[in-house]
């Protein structure tokens, strides 16, 4: 039974894997101070435009946040996250749990903006209360929408103005910068925000995420506080070589696309049969509402989340896409739910 | 030029990297939830002889130590460990950032007895003070020696008397449990400890370290500490792989007796040879005296760490083998430590 | 002029300063374990009717809150509040710095019930997310609304039934005691909650605040984590003498009628005159609504916090009086709103 | 029976409480925003000769301690101290509790020195190990003896030299300021310290010390982390009142130089008799080797601490004098022991 309940079912690309198996048994230094990782921080910063960004390879997001937050912020400061932010609800509070608060605003389809974040700022004025320094978001969002460069722009801008350090979750962020309507390449990022991560574990790879650190105050003695964490491997090079192969060329952003163009696949031919979506998003994570009996039907054969609840009859369900999702699948889902939805007609 | 440096040089042994391939496409449950990972920790039950054991995997041997540390103990509880103990020299301070204190002490040859843990128990007496409440030890110790299964009985019932839970780091837990002067099984290990970990990064993965608590007391909700200093890889598949890969038969063993030998034939030729030792060490980790002008030679052709100057002339070196390290290249260095000396004599 | 702002603007109960003067010459134990200390935790545990109570003189409400609940919590386990919790508004993330998250829901006047904590319960069920572990309220709460002894049962029964820990910050506590409409003893208290606190910093002392802990699996250690927080003083004395005056005889009840008292003549007489109140509180805080040029003049005479807009030209005030607040005084301010509000009407 | 067992056994000097009494009534701003708080800091910005200088006033040392290292230290920044080192033995971790590693050397006579901080720095010097970060002393030490002003000088030096944080713990300051030997000022410890504390609670306060931080870089935001650690007093006047009072006139001076005295007279009082010194401390703590016949019979008179086993027939115990030991308790003790020691000569 085919699953489509999220994009790290699979394991990683085969190129990557190929790449595992070509350099296995050559001896390099250990720690992320071998040849490869050198190589794909090297391709990450020309990508990024700045040969003095700093970047790090760490196996997780939710390592990369309680790394990256916990290094950039003093105890007293906080983090401004939407509700429904990574760090806010599924990591079971690993950012408290290295002493900062998570100051949570009612998000936009997911999204944050400078009007959200204005009276969190106002509301915090004085030392009996902690001290908003982090804005965190997540871009593609937690319910598959974007943020487009504009928007990002005007976060970007109201964080420096507000003194505020702007940190963008990128577990999927191949997803945002391959959509056409994000109108965003990763040097726009690198320079609107002041550090983020590009996820590597659910866009072709086995585990990976490279954090990338671009304001100079935020890059000191990262290696001690990546190390301090337990995320320093010995054998960085797994690390390394999974990066080195999804940027020497464009594996990283062709697997993103290859994500996005099936869930949107899904997302016109399921428009076309009457369906509609809880949400409009770009990316690989689509939210069809559905008539409960056709869900019931559709779940004997395919794996996959119910999302929430619309009313007495209909529910959103969740169907995320992969790198590894075939033609086939995304085909063979829709024709069940044009058969199964006719017969309920 | 090659590297005794270390054990984790080399990539991963190719039986792993073939299942990492075999096993790629298939859909699985992710964060530790999948097929491998519930063979692995199966397997592992089945060696340790209790089929209620908790048993997780986790990246690394700092990350290991940070968790089950700070998942073990209250915030005034403190740790007991020799000065060369790993948790107290390089994991950059990472048990303290998990708010415990280390009470450290002089080992003897990297050990710790009962005799030098009772001092420490004697002086830390009243609330002004941390509470001694868990004895950590690394089996090899960081210094190469081990601990046979007298010496771990004696400190395990030492603890149990004392109300001290028994912790062991076992990042190369292979190489002590294939000595035969250890006289020790996982199952001994396993009875005698609370909790341990059974090492893959240094014996032939590329990642992972098989956390295993005994003691009932110790086990609950670890899945949430594992997610909270994240560590919970969403596809645990990497690392279920593997260790199905090491205890589906003996390859764990055969690695860590294979790493054992080279450096023991090392051991037992430049004995010959006339070559001393700062300390006996039956395992992997072996650490000749030399002159200081023999080990400058031997340094244009291989690279090693030095480790200790002993006095004016001559220093200790380390010398570590692996899974990987070939008769050829022990070989080539015992003769070429054979036709530098004599040439010094 | 005379600020209606806190019950903290005066300095301690002319009784408690005589206490002081008339024992400073003895010497005692440091470290809580003097006579005073000893009499005082005696002196309680009679009031909560348990000679195994276990008491702890701590010097303020955020410490004792940070103390209490990091002890009793392990790292993943999360605190259950109302959003206007005083942990959750001006502790300055105190409880987050422990590491702990805090869930926090809307309340109702301020209060929480099961119906509120029961969805948090159903939304994190599992290890992706913090475990909610102890709930924490405020009686009286704080904005000024008490629990009825019924309104505790059913949040007392509610927590056991679900393996939650209940907790009351009780800095006010004595304000609801001596409330008819609570209902509630001392006793009542202690055999609900698992743990709480008497506050004495506002109600006559100079500082000082009484844990009680009745649960018995909360108890162990707690000096070594009072101590580790730095919170056990040296000169013990200073909190063992006056909480000693203040439950010698009946002064802290009766201190804290006095200060209700003074705030519901308020009540009464500002009704009279037609005022409305933002909420209906039957303790020392009261939130009467004014007319904004009625505040403005008002402001001249008297200190008070402006607390919420009400409408354009309306809005809600705090006032707070204390164990010291005079009879003089509230007539005043009830004297200058009634001339004043005639003015303007 | 008379105690010399501290130097916090008996209450407040009785102008201290005279000032308690005497500012009782009037209304205060709270949380250390008072006269009294402003005017004591604006005492000892004077005394320190920089109005510049950040005063903080906090309720005990451990706390002091925890706040101030807490709040200076990044995640992986470690602490250098003589194992003797209060931080490093009677605070049950607090340091490690706020997450940083202390490492420990042997100190003489209790004290550090630039030689042997040096290995440490030496040592330390990857991201594998913490990163040392703050020198912390104690003057007096903790076995009583002092710093001169060129020994704190050639410690200033070296920390500046070496990008090291210099702080001193000053629980007992009055005494090594007192001392002729040590030559030094409060505008000395300041103008060398980064950050230092006058300890109030042992020299004349019922509790307090102040916390004085002259680094520029350390100063930020301290109040809000002084109330995340729970230790910024509602009535906060407890704390102002007694430092305006001890630093109005001499009054702190004045004190610890009658605690020396007190100590000395007995020095020289024993030395005459023949009695002989575990350390040459010139402040208010001495530690005199006696037979262990005479101390236990000088235990049926005087309350003190057994120090150290000397051999099989002798000891050192420690007698502590304070601001409030008479001429006659000391004058008694000396008899007492001439006796004593007499009959077993």
């Amino acid at each position: 039974m085919h699953s489509f309940k999220n994009d790290y079912s699979e394991g990683a690309h085969p190129d990557i894997l190929d790449a595992l198996l070509r350099n296995n048994n050559r001896q390099e230094e250990g720690y992320g101070l071998d040849q490869h990782t050198l190589n794909a921080t090297s391709l990450i910063k020309k990508l990024v435009g700045d040969s003095d960004a700093a970047v790090h390879l760490i196996s997780g997001g939710t390592q990369t946040n309680l790394i990256a937050i916990g290094a950039f912020l003093r105890p007293h400061e906080a983090c401004i996250t939407v509700k429904t932010g990574h760090i806010a609800t599924h990591e079971t509070g690993a950012i408290e749990a290295t002493g900062h608060k998570l100051l949570t605003v009612d998000g936009v389809d997911g999204k944050l903006t400078p009007q959200l974040i204005a009276p969190v700022l106002t509301e915090h004025h004085f030392e009996h209360m902690v001290k908003p320094r982090l804005v965190y978001i997540s871009n593609p969002s937690e319910l598959g929408t974007i943020y487009t460069k504009d928007e990002l722009s005007l976060l970007s801008d109201y964080c420096r103005k507000n003194d505020l350090f702007f940190y963008i979750d990128g577990a999927r962020l191949g997803s945002a910068l391959v959509c056409q309507e994000s109108a965003l390449t990763l040097e726009d990022v690198y320079s609107l925000a002041d550090a983020f991560f590009i996820g590597g574990t659910k866009i072709g790879a086995l585990l990976g995420e490279a954090l990338v650190v671009r304001n100079p105050a935020l890059k000191s003695d990262l290696r001690y506080l990546i190390k301090q964490r337990g995320a320093l491997l010995a054998k960085g090079r797994i690390l390394g070589i999974q990066f080195e192969e999804l940027f020497r060329d464009n594996l990283y952003f062709n697997l993103a696309k290859h994500a996005n163009d099936m869930a949107q696949y899904m997302v016109a031919e399921l428009t076309d049969s009457g369906c509609t979506f809880l949400i409009n998003s770009p990316t690989n994570q689509i939210f069809p509402v559905m008539e409960n009996t056709v869900i019931d039907e559709l779940s004997q054969q395919f794996d996959f989340y119910i999302w929430a609840k619309i009313d007495e009859n209909n529910s959103a369900i969740r169907l995320v896409t992969s790198w590894a999702t075939g033609q086939k699948e995304v085909e063979s889902f829709v024709d069940a739910y044009k058969t199964t939805s006719v017969i309920h007609a």
